[in-house]
């Protein structure tokens, strides 16, 4: 947890510097990203606030994923963790959102979707970017893991941009 | 965070013998009471979902709390803990919701609510009770404490009639 709170503060003081607001839709992670982020002094700055969308009825109600989407493509896919950062933006009122959906374990994997499986996406002004992750650890390694790849790509898509 | 995990078992174990499906609306605890529950494997069974509401517009978008209240008893009072956990109950689906709302500190405290002041409330369909807490930690220390609060408010919530 100590790493994903020094990715909070990193993450506090960049978007402080662009003045940009942070939401999160969290489904394995459960949490634990809005956790790391209001760890740190200040977070109400610029954090509005997460969903926790553990089943696929919340991911609809409240993140407004589509159920075609969820139907065709699965709640541990691309499109889903796509749909989820844009649902979040829109609806939290934020700049940047990110998602996260995977298979943390023990259950839940199949052949085409093993335990480990996790899409990261992020919605920002600047459009969507999504990053699939194959984890290899127990359940709460697998969720630090998804964290800290949430917290990483939220810096990246905070990053100023290039010179030049 | 162990003894919160331990908590979220006993939790998890006891909703299940009841078939009370379990919902959050997490404001100064930031998604942890989400995070402690989802560790646990299994956790999929009963718990729907939360919302980490840190702004008042997102208590009032999302939670459905009132303006009104807000205004009249402040985002830290019993009353908008008692309106984010029926929010909470109604809007995701659940027999039984947590919700808390707090000073963690450092900065954010007042004379009349200082720091560590912390309200926890459960809906559910006997009722709503809600407790107040003063802690005197850290802000982590004190989000811990407000996190435990509320899983043994649950478990209470949780408990099976008594006999007679």
């Amino acid at each position: 947890m100590d790493e994903l709170v020094a990715l909070a503060e990193r993450l506090q003081a960049r978007c402080g510097a662009i003045g940009a607001r942070v939401a999160t839709a969290e489904s394995c992670t459960g949490g634990m990203i809005a956790a790391a982020i209001t760890s740190v002094p200040g977070s109400s700055g610029y954090f509005v606030g997460g969903i926790v969308a553990y089943s696929d009825a919340l991911k609809r109600a409240l993140l407004g994923v589509d159920d075609a989407l969820l139907a065709s493509h699965g709640a541990v896919s691309a499109q889903v963790a796509v749909a989820m950062a844009r649902g979040a933006r829109a609806r939290l009122g934020a700049e940047l959102a990110v998602a996260v959906t995977g298979i943390s374990g023990p259950g839940g994997g199949t052949v085409d979707k093993p335990v480990g499986l996790t899409y990261v996406a992020v919605a920002g002004q600047a459009g969507d970017v999504v990053r699939r992750f194959s984890w290899h650890g127990d359940r709460e390694e697998n969720r630090v893991a998804s964290a800290r790849a949430a917290l990483e790509l939220l810096l990246e898509a905070a990053a100023p941009p290039a010179a030049g």
